[in-house]
This record gives structure tokens, sequence and C-alpha cells, in this order.
């Protein structure tokens, strides 16, 4: 059999598969979540795949020339369920095709979850009554589950109860019981329907939401799906949106609604693609920050944003659907995981279950870098966390060609020693802009060759005509608007780079608060861990060299991408892992950081590149 | 201060009052609820009494001529707020201005029970949160209820953490939360509003339901009330409504919407005579039958109707108001009393629990005649229990001038050794017809008399003019045509006795079989205790004299009434209690008559007055 290597990206994930294979199935192999609505049959149009080298390929389909414009295929778009590549080849997943990225990296931390989900499904025969056995139909199950499954039923949801007579009877008192939590009965079926059993798990992010089905028999994801959140029409950052939802009663309910409406979507859309009735799902694990835990329960989120940033309550929730109006079984549960605090949310505390950081024999680091940064400090004995206003930088906004990291952004850039740029644009198309990762490099390159000094500011001393003095400031430029798809230069501004030191500086500050307490070094760490969804390829000795994560060895430094949905999909795997959620909630300390009256110089000291203090940097002397 | 003395009848309650007190106000010193909706201020004109000897009262009002009719007040009406006794009285309270009538005989059977309340309003105020105590309001709340009241909340109704932020921040901090069984939270009110504590406790019988509103700070009844039970328009017996229910789930929607109406109505009435809101309401007991039960729930009652008559549940349920619809709080909770098999359902175990029948040292008998009536024989150790299908004689159905116990009924007569009959009617007004006692009564009396033998058949041999012998069959009367209000005479017909055979040998044959598989002679019975609303006024001896109760002492015979809203009450006013219901629904043992090969020979034999086998009834000797 002969053999080609498809090459995937953004994930660089190679995958050797048959020759004759389509990318669709390959893509399937290797893992990756693809957009398909038709299963590959060529009817939906939606598993765009973009392929530079085009020769590489299978001759163009008349399905495809259907789906895909003259513009399109000019670009190199294809289908992935029509094109068979004849040799070695790389693909490129835009993010219209994309259904949450493959996570390489999570693997390498994530703990093996038991599979023992808090739903279960009981098969059951039951006896007929008879006039010397007239034992009542909810009595008569009870007992058979405890005699069978030794599982000790105190409750039944109500509309389940009013049904009861008629499903046994018309099932001839064979049937499958549907055990929340080993206690309370949310569904009977007749017969054996064992097989079909559903998870849901939801990770509201302020800007994306990411949704996976589990098949709860397997604890294998069945599909994956994501949606904008919609939230955002009412403001990018959350304090806008919590302004607008502290105005009435009414706006904080359309906030709500709007959220659900976007999760019930992408309920939608992973039930279509595995083929799964959105009434198998019978529990849902929702996580978020506080605020998006808060506005999606319609809790008013008011006192989380103003001192002393007060949450309404921190431990888990356990919602009858009834009550929240999920498309899933309206008996089905949906159990938001627990807060910690007003800034640090279920899913940061999902990072923690995903990351097994609680388990950690040895003290280590773990930062999920947002807006709003959370940063934990400590091992399976001790967690220390805080939170600070790490401000939307890294994400886009605020900088001048700024972006998320979609196709068209700049993830690497190099800066040669004759000051030119070398750069990678996601999807090596020409670029649009600069994403989290890029700017990190672009800092911590312009400090390397001198082009900034360790307060930032551009150097007035070496010439090149990348530094350019415009109006208002200056600016360097990555990409000449001869490369780029804007046709305008893609510059850094001194103000960008300002952004950066703000942001970067308060995730230090924060990290150092957290070490000093539990007097820790930053020798005795033993990883840090980086979450977040700012870009994959993060170059760890850049963000070292600019003073992001303290000064430990590169490889004790690791990404783990977007850890919060694998969080809540081990919460939704595990009863144990529920429970140990619950516990962390509880035990984890949280530091307030305006307490802290060091934090003003600690900020201060930390804005310099790497720091004002290079005691703290002593690798810098190595690599410089 | 010159007293007179009030006879309120039918309770035959006499009470000495100040002269110058008006009836409403006596009623009410005698305990007596009496229908009111202005609080005796003359607006409503609703309670209405019949006052024989006119001129031992103050003249009629203005206000009394505006609500009553000439017809009434010719014929004794009078409004109670405003006619004043100058002297010794007799006031009949007519069915209309009665709420429920004081049960003379279910005090000396009723246990104390202790105030303990499943819903409790604890007071507590909370310290602010401040930077350095961060921690959530839910938690904060849990944890100084669980330090001033040792409280270990695990749960709150969604609504109320929805609103927690706000009501506790609108509070000052100072609230008072409700808990329910000690463990969730079900409002949260700002203040202390310890003081506002209701329940709700109700019958649901086939044809009445009645509706205690209860203050559960005190243990005191607020105010009572009653209403015929809607689905009486879908037939006045059970099994035609289970019919109707199970043609199309529509039917069985229809059934449960109008009875929960009904306790609507009741519940509003009770609420606006107390001043009592009715959010103030935190929960509500229910008893009833158990067809009444699944119609009050909408489940499909189908198979309690047909053997082997499977209840869909029997334990007891505590349902969220807001899935059942009632006027209370919607967080409320709505607690159905256990039921204990298809026919002895959770009004019955209410007996029980009114009676104290289950903590009675010595075997006793307690008798719930109904169409279905049930019986139960033991003692606190151990308690047997059947259902037996006596029809609905004694509530006046297929008697020829059967009546309810109402005014116009006749409910007590004499024969006199010349054959010439004497008798009481309800209101000692003109008779209507004959009341369920005067049934039993009449049997007795001819037997006595030898107007009939032991198989209930008219005698021919003694001559009376009170014997007619009609097209059909042959009657006795017992009121002439120019005694009574209908104008024709009242009798009582050879199919009426043949009826009341039936009754009472179902009755006999029952509780015959209970005491047989105890092993028990009727010597050895402690008590016999006779509930139903089927007339107050039994006499005893011929209850027994007819074999309707089995041959003990007269003295140990009490009949307490309806006692099923008293135990509801208690369930509601006892956790102790509630959980006593439970541990009965387990533990009283269930004996279906039609599994015993006996039953048919003990029913044939029953039908002889008082039996064929008169040493069954050694008393019968003496009196005769």
């Amino acid at each position: 059999m002969t053999l080609v290597t498809i090459t995937f990206d953004p994930a660089r994930l190679k995958i050797e598969v048959a020759k004759g294979t389509n990318i669709l199935k390959a893509a399937k192999e290797a893992g990756i979540a693809m957009r398909t609505e038709c299963g590959g049959t060529g009817i939906c149009g939606k598993c765009k795949v973009i392929v530079p080298r085009q020769k590489a390929l299978s001759g163009i389909s008349a399905v495809e020339k259907r789906h895909l414009s003259l513009h399109e295929l000019n670009s190199g778009y294809r289908l992935a369920c029509q094109a068979v590549p004849r040799q070695d080849v790389q693909v490129l997943i835009p993010l219209e095709s994309r259904i949450g990225q493959r996570r390489i990296l999570i693997h390498g931390v994530e703990r093996r979850t038991k599979l023992n989900p808090l739903v279960r499904k009981l098969h059951v025969k039951l006896n007929k009554p008879t006039l010397s056995d007239p034992v009542p139909d909810y009595e008569r199950l009870k007992s058979a589950l405890l005699a069978v499954y030794n599982t000790d039923l105190v409750d039944i949801e109500y509309a389940i109860l009013e049904r009861l007579p008629d499903i046994l009877r018309d099932a001839d008192w064979d049937v499958t019981v549907t055990v929340w939590n080993m206690h309370r009965i949310i569904d009977i079926e007749r017969g054996d329907t064992t097989h079909a059993l559903f998870g849901f798990a939801v990770d509201i992010g302020t800007s994306k939401i990411v949704g996976h089905l589990v098949d709860l028999t397997t604890g294998k994801t069945a599909s994956m799906g994501r949606a904008e959140n919609p939230q955002l029409a009412y403001g990018a950052d959350i304090i806008t949106r919590i302004a607008f939802a502290m105005e009435d009663k009414e706006n904080l309910q359309t906030l709500q609604k709007i959220l659900l409406e976007a999760i019930n979507r992408i309920l939608a859309q992973v039930c279509r693609e595995a083929k799964v009735d959105q009434h198998q799902v019978y529990e849902t694990v929702v996580v978020g920050n506080t605020a998006m835990h808060h506005l999606c329960l319609g809790i008013q989120p008011k006192y989380t944003a103003l001192s002393p940033y007060v949450p309404a309550v921190k431990k888990r929730l356990d919602i009858s659907n009834r009550e929240l109006g999920l498309n899933t079984k309206p008996e089905s549960v949906v159990s938001f995981l627990p807060n910690i605090a007003g800034f640090v949310g279920a899913d940061a505390l999902a990072d923690v279950l995903a990351t097994g950081f609680h388990r950690l024999k040895k003290t280590s680091m773990l930062i999920d870098i947002g807006t709003n940064t959370e940063i934990f400090v400590g091992n399976g004995q001790d967690i220390l966390t805080c939170s600070c206003a790490s401000g939307p930088a890294f994400e886009g906004a605020r900088i001048k060609h700024g972006m998320k990291a979609e196709v068209g952004a700049i993830e690497r850039i190099h800066i040669k020693p004759d000051l030119e740029v070398g750069f990678k644009t996601i999807g090596n198309v020409k670029p649009t802009g600069l994403c989290g990762s890029a700017m990190i490099d672009a800092v911590a390159e312009m400090f390397k060759r001198g082009l900034i000094d360790s307060k930032g500011r551009f150097s007035q001393r070496l010439k090149t005509r990348r530094l350019k003095k415009t109006d208002k400031q200056t600016e360097f430029v990555i990409a000449w608007a001869k490369e780029s798809a804007t046709k305008k230069n893609i510059v850094m501004t001194q103000r960008d780079i300002g952004e950066i030191q703000l942001a970067k500086a308060a995730i230090f500050a924060g990290s150092s608060i957290l070490m000093k307490i539990q007097n820790l070094n930053p020798k005795e760490l033993e990883k840090v861990l980086v979450a977040g969804a700012f870009g994959n390829y993060i170059n760890p000795t850049n963000a070292r060299l600019i003073g992001l994560v303290p000064d430990v060895p590169i490889d004790k430094i690791e990404f783990v991408g977007n850890a919060a949905i694998e969080g809540a999909k081990m919460a939704l795997l595990s009863m144990e892992m529920r429970k140990a959620a619950e516990q962390l909630s509880d035990e984890i300390r949280y530091v307030e950081l305006a307490m802290r009256p060091e934090f003003g110089k600690e900020l201060a000291d930390a804005l310099f590149i790497p720091h004002r203090d290079l005691k703290r940097f002593p690798s810098l002397r190595k690599t410089s």
C-alpha cells in the first residue's frame, strides 16, 4: 500500500494515509474536527480547505465547481471530501471549516479520566404486578433497580412520574431508566436503550463558545462545534456587557437569552453531525468565567464588577434544564462547575482539572492568559490563585494591527541581525495583521536587536528603513504594504509596545505576588503551564525574554491551549472529577491583588523588558 | 355582666357570651368557622344563620334587609354579624354558611402535635463583603445560617438565586430566609418577616374539597374553606371519572386543571378571610384517595381502577409548586402524603395520623366509611388494612330519599313500640330526605320493632299504616307528606334496606377478615373508631345493631368525623408526623380482599341483620 503524508495546518499535524484517501477522511483519522454537515457526500460544501500546491491533488471535481467560487478555486480552495492527495501535501484548514482546534499539547498533561458519568442508563425487566403483588409502579421500579444495580433511588422527575404507568405497560415492563447521580430518575424508555447516552460540554468564553458532544458510554468526543458569543453585539469586553445588564432586568434577560440560543445552535450542529437526537443528551456541563456564568444563569452580574467583586454564588449548580431551556432533554441536568472568585471562574478551574495541576507533586504555575489572566501557583497540597487585568492586547484589541489568531494573522516573527524581518502567516497567505504570539515575538526580537530598550522605547540610535516616524509616534514595519493583504504596512507602534508591556507586567506582577506568598523562587517551579486562546505557537524563549513568564528553563514552559473545554469534558465524564472541582473551589485560596500594597511597585518594575530587576532574569545573561 | 347561652346547631355546641355579643362573634369564640368575607362589617352578607325563635334576638337591621330576601326573613334567616341575642337562643348554621364542621369527637383522640414544620423562617444579619472578605453571596448566607441556626444548606431555588445579589443589598444584609426541610432556601425577604409563615392543608374528597390555612408560627388554624369537587361534572363516582380520563390525555389534563382551580379558589378564600398574602403560604400538604391523588398530579389513574389496582406511586411526593401551579408562592412545596394502596389513599393514612391509631398500645379498629370504606386493624406494632366497595348508600346515593347530611336531612329516627316514628332534622326544618345516620337508625329501629326480619324483609305480619305496598315494592313511611318539605312521604323502601345491607355487609366482611388474619376476637378490640362524612350523629347502638361495626361495648365506639384534614394539618405542622406518614405507608400491610377465598361467604353472612351467625353478636341478647 502506497502512503502519502498530509500535513494539516495550522495544527501542524502530520498523518500518513493510504493513497486514494480523500482529505476529509484523513482529517478524521488525524482526530481533526472539520465542519461537514453531509458527512462527506458532497452535498453541503462546508469542508473547505486551502491547498497551496494544487498539483499534489486530484483534479477539481464537478461537486467542487458547484460549491466553490472561481475566486476560491483560484485561491487554492478545495473541498476536503473531494480532493485526494496524489503525493505528500500541506493542507490548511481555514477558520470557517474548523470546529475547535485539536489541542496538541493538552494531551501531554491531561490526566486519563476514568469513565464514571453522573448520568447512567440502567436496563431492567420488572415483574408484572398481580393481585398478590400489587406494589405500585414507582416502588416496583425502585426495588428492581436496588436489586439489580444497587441504586437507591430517592427521587423521580415529576414529568416522568406522570407518564410512568403508561410507559411501563407500553414497554411490557422492559425498560431503560436514566438515573442522575445515582438517585434521581430523569428518563424512562422502552426496551434497552443503554447505547444512547450523550453529554454536552460547553465553554462559554467572552468572545467564543465551544461545545463538545460526548458519548458517555465510551467517553469519546462525538462532535465539536463553536460559535461567536452573540453578546459581542453588546460589548466586546465583559464590563460593557455588565453595564448593559445593570441598566434593567430586560437587558439581563436579553444577554441570557442570546447566549442560550447560541449554545442551542452549537448543540443542534453537533447533534446533527453525530446523528444524535438532542433528547439523548442527558447532561450538560458548563464552564465559563464568573460573569459568563452569571449571565448564562440570568443572575445579576453587577456585583462581580464592582469592588469587592463578589459573585452571587460559587458552588456547583445542578439546574434542571426545564428551568434553563436548552434543547437537550427537558429533564436533563445542566451542571455549572463551581467558580472560585469574582474574577476566577469555572473556566479557570477547568484548566486546573484538565492539566491535572491539582495533582502535581511539585509546585508549579498555571497561567490562563486572556483579558483577565488567572494565575495559579501551587501543587496537590495547596493552591493560590489571583486574577489580573491584563487587557485584550494579546487577543488583538487596542493594537494598531492586532487581530485574532485566524487565517491571515502573522503568528511568528524573526528579526535578523540586519534588522530585516521574517514572518509566518496562519494559512501561508498574505498577512492581514498580528496575533498575540507575533506580538510577543515582535517585542522580544526588537529588544534582542536593540530596536527597543528595556523601557520599550524605540532606539534613537539604530537606523533602518523599517523604523518610521509618523505624526504621532514611531512604528516598526513588520510587513510592507506590497507583502500584505491590506496593501498597507503592518506595523508595531510605540503605543502597541506599551500595551504589551502593560499586559505582561500585570501577569508577571500577579505571578510574583503569588510566588512571594508561597515563599517561592522561580527555580523551584517544576512547570509553567500557559493556557489561553491567543495563538497556538508562542515562542517560549521570547515569552520569557519579554518577562511574560518567570525565568525558568525553556523546557519547563508548556502551552496547553484552551484547556477549559477539556476540563469540562472530564467533569462530564467523571463523578470524581466533578467532586474534585467542588473541592478545588472550596480549597484554592484566592488572593485579591488590590489588597496587596506591593502590587503597584511590582507592576511598575515588571513594565521593564524583561524586568527592572535583572537579578530576576539570570538566564538573560546566557541568551544575550 | 349578664350572660346568654347560645346553642349552635347542628354542632350542638353551647357557649355563654356577654349579652350584647353578636352571633358571629359568639361563633368565633366557640371555635366555629363561619363563612364571612368582610370580617363581620355587614358588607358581604355571607354569615347567614337560621334562628327559629326570632323574639330572642335584636330586631332586623337595615343591613339584614339589604342582604336577605323576604322569603329568607320569613324562614328565620338572619345575619350573624347583625343579630344579637337578648336571651338564651338556639342558632342553626346552615350548610352554606359553614366552613368545615367543628369535629367534636376528633379532639378526644387527636394527639397533640409538637410544632415543628418543614418550612422555617430564619432571620439573619450578614456582614457586608469587603475586599478582604469577598465570600460570594450564597456562601456568605450559608455560613451565617450554619453559625446561627446550625442549618446546613445544600440547595437554593434557582429563581431565588437569580435575585439573591439584589435582595441582599436592597435589604442591607438583614434578611429572613425561608428554608424547606432545613436544607433548601425557598424564599428570601428583607428584614424580619418571621411572623408571616403559613401553610395550607387540603383534603381532596371525591365530592368535597376542604382546605385549612394554618399559621405555622403558632400551629393555629387561621381560616377554613370548602368547595364541591368540580370533577363531579364528569361523574359522581371515581370510576366514571377515571373512564373519562382514560379516553385521552386532554381529558386527564382537564380533570387536573379544574381540581387545581377549585383548590386555588379555596386558597383565595381562606387567605382573604385571614388577611394573608397567598405568597406567604410556603407549603401545602395534600391528602386524598389514591385516584384523587393521581388526578391532582395529572398521573394516569387508569391502572388503579383495573385489576390488580396498582397506583403509579405511593411514596410521599414533594413537588415544587412551580411544576403544579397553585397560587401559593411559586417556590413553595406541595407535599402529597403517601398512599398505601390503590384503594387506600393518603386520606385514610391521614385518619390514622389524626386519630393517633398508630400509637395505640392496644389493638383497635378504624373504619373510614365512604363509597370505598377503608378499614385498619392493629396497634402501634402492626397494622393491617383493606378497602371494601361499600357503595355510596350512606352518602345518600341509590337510596330513594337519600341525601347528604345537609339542612333538611333527617339525621335521627326513633320508632316507638306503637310503630309511630319520631325524627330529628338537621336545622329543625321540614325534612327533605334521609342522611346516612338516619338510614342506620331506620334499619335498626325497624329491626328492633320487628318491621323487618334478619334478612331485611318487611314483615307480613305487623299491621301499620306506615307500611305501604306500591306497584313495585313495600316501603315504610318515615315522614308523612304533610310533615315534609317535599310534600311527599319520605320512605325507606325494600330496595333501600337492601342497599344498606350490602354496604354494611361489605364493611363487616372486610373488618372480619382483618380480625381473622390477626387472630382477633371483637372482645379484644380496645376501640372502634369510625370516620367519614356521612353524618355526625350516628347512634352507636344502632350501628352495632345492624352489624355495621363489630359487637363491642358501646363506649368503645367513637365517631371521629372527617379526620383526614386533621391528619393533613398535623403533617403540615410536624416533621415527625410527616416521617410517621412515610413509615406508615411502608409498614401498614395491605390485604387484598379479592385474594381472600372466604370473602364471598363472609359477605353473604354479613348481609343478615346483624349477621347470619348470632354468636358474633352476643350483646344482641341483652338489648333485645
